[in-house]
């Protein structure tokens, strides 16, 4: 086998962390010698052994002159573990395979160098595109510091996200909302305006088995979620942050008391500095947000810069009326002054479609 | 070479009609004598000889005793031309293999048998889906007398056809819109509203070269189109239809002197009935229409039942605002009353897409 197929095999592996390694990065490790593989890992969990380690762990014979393939490149810093450098050292083994290199200020490079420094031959950048998709938020995470932000909405054929009354369940089949809790489960964190909650009551939750839940977040300029809405109430099963201007302590009291996080930010333009609020939640270590807003928050996110990837899912309906749509707010007046997206990616899920782009900065656009 | 072969070589020439046969047909043939193709021939123009009698009038050697492909059944009854089947009687060819039955009543399978009653050897359905989709549109108008109507608009991301100050000019890139300049070509109208043209006042016809104009149709209820409006005063290159509910011949006057088409049609909920416009374009030959409407316009005309495709171009850009949506009108009260379209066929123009859907009436979504 070539270093390509064993780093597939890394990937594969990798990826079996998805969801429970935030803000960590997914990690896959494969340890061959004699053109056989003797050790498989991966990070698990959050806080627990980095891939290689477990890899290492896991050899039925000594690694000892053996190769590894590893799809990010290992730490050479102590962090909640000890640097996997050491441990790679300490294995006795001759060759390392890199996928990415670390985009963490904290490693940039530097385990490479004292890999080779110490006489271990590295190869780098095996399936590097492959192994820096797997982990594009980890690297925007780690550059940035806030949360890459994946902004989530559903529509008809006529750019419609609710009938004229306001109904919106469902314009999307079951296979495209399937994929919706797939994501809750892969992203830390999900957001909604107070306006979904006073008229949805939405729940929030990942509905799927072995899954685990995002922190729920509100955008709540002025406190006016119910006491008797499911995310207060259901903060068993969930965590719930209330983002708010609304400094009443006696106001915070009883969603506090039902077991909410309150994070109050200073106002910008009669809402919530929605740039103060991804610096804070960069800060509690929540890596990814989808934002499933209503059109008012959606604009607002875009205009303060802060959305990275844009998700349309699309169903083959017509709805008509002037409902509402996925993004309102005050809006551009020339089309040149459009918010420009990337070549959409697209997925079938049955009949709807699902199209998701990268936001391009105006920088970018010239 | 099989007959699937020979099927497709005539299927290639009869798309070389596109655009100028309507209301007939697209039609190819091909004859073949001891393996070698003798004779091609296409419907080049309405009006002018059939595909058959072209193929045969190519013929380099005698057909006597030759095999014939031909896209569609042969003709049995005179129409602008004398019947197709005596020309292949009369030739001595001796197979006849057929794509699609004819669904005009007055052939309906009539050729084929004419043709196996003199003794000549046939065989249907080569290439049945192929050659039903080219005549898509033919097979349409002959059984309903109605034209095709074909929805389309170019959308952003967000479901807005023009930016809050009404600016449309430009959502989709060149490469999208050479596609709508090329279906102006291929479709034989294009109607829009009253609306549009006082809003955007277009040209509405087909810019490439080596193609014609498709008859511009304004849905002009009162007859407010301005009289300096493009449409008005170009009727020199391309053909103008005012449809109308104002029965004033004084205002109907100067339209006419500058070569507009008026056709007066009854009112039905303030607005010109589009199912009898539909009957009346029918009866003037006209076998399918591009509906550029605006939403009000589209919202109409899915609510008469006359829309059979929707084409949604999807530029991805956002506009966000209170803009214009593709369908707006009163709209439908709750998702499940929706307008359900078929699964999309999706096609790329550069970064844009084009959505094709048939609309799928109530009656079959049960």
């Amino acid at each position: 086998m070539t270093d390509t197929e064993y780093m597939r095999i890394a990937l594969q592996l990798a990826k079996k962390g998805c969801g429970f390694t935030s803000p960590n990065p997914m990690v896959g490790a494969v340890i061959v010698k004699d053109g056989e593989i003797i050790g498989q890992g991966y990070h698990q969990k959050y806080g627990e052994l980095h891939a290689e380690r477990n890899a290492l762990a896991n050899c039925k014979t000594s690694p000892a002159g053996a190769a590894m393939y590893v799809t990010l490149e290992p730490c050479c810093h102590s962090g909640m573990t000890p640097p996997c450098t050491d441990a790679i050292l300490e294995s006795g083994i001759r060759r390392v395979v890199i996928g990415s290199c670390d985009p963490n200020p904290l490693v940039g490079g530097k385990g490479i160098e004292l890999l080779r420094s110490c006489g271990i031959e590295v190869t780098k950048g095996v399936l590097k595109d492959e192994c820096d998709a797997l982990n594009q938020i980890f690297f925007h995470y780690i550059q940035n510091g806030t949360p890459y932000v994946i902004m989530k909405y559903a529509m008809t054929l006529d750019g419609k996200i609710a009938t004229r009354t306001g109904k919106s369940q469902w314009i999307t089949g079951e296979a495209a909302r399937r994929r919706v809790h797939e994501d809750r489960h892969r992203y830390s964190a999900i957001m909604a305006g107070v306006g979904t909650v006073l008229a949805d009551d939405p729940l929030l939750t990942c509905r799927l088995e072995n899954s685990r839940n995002p922190l729920r977040i509100v955008c709540d300029t002025h406190l006016k979620t119910p006491l008797n809405a499911k995310l207060v109430t259901t903060t068993g099963i969930a965590a719930t942050l209330l983002a708010t201007a609304n400094t009443d302590q006696e106001k915070h009291r009883p969603y506090l008391e039902a077991g909410c996080d309150i994070l109050v930010l200073p106002q910008k333009e009669g809402h919530i500095d929605l740039n103060c609020l991804m610096t804070a939640l960069g800060e509690r270590n929540i890596d990814s947000v989808i934002l499933e807003g209503g059109g008012m928050l959606n604009w607002s996110a875009l205009q303060c810069g802060i959305v990275n990837k844009v998700q349309t899912y699309i169903a083959p309906k017509l709805f008509g009326g002037c409902g509402k749509t996925p993004v309102m707010g005050f809006g551009i007046d020339s089309p040149d002054q459009a918010f420009h997206l990337s070549k959409p990616a697209i997925s079938w899920f049955e009949e709807d479609i699902l199209l998701e782009s990268e936001v391009i900065r105006c920088s970018q656009v010239s």
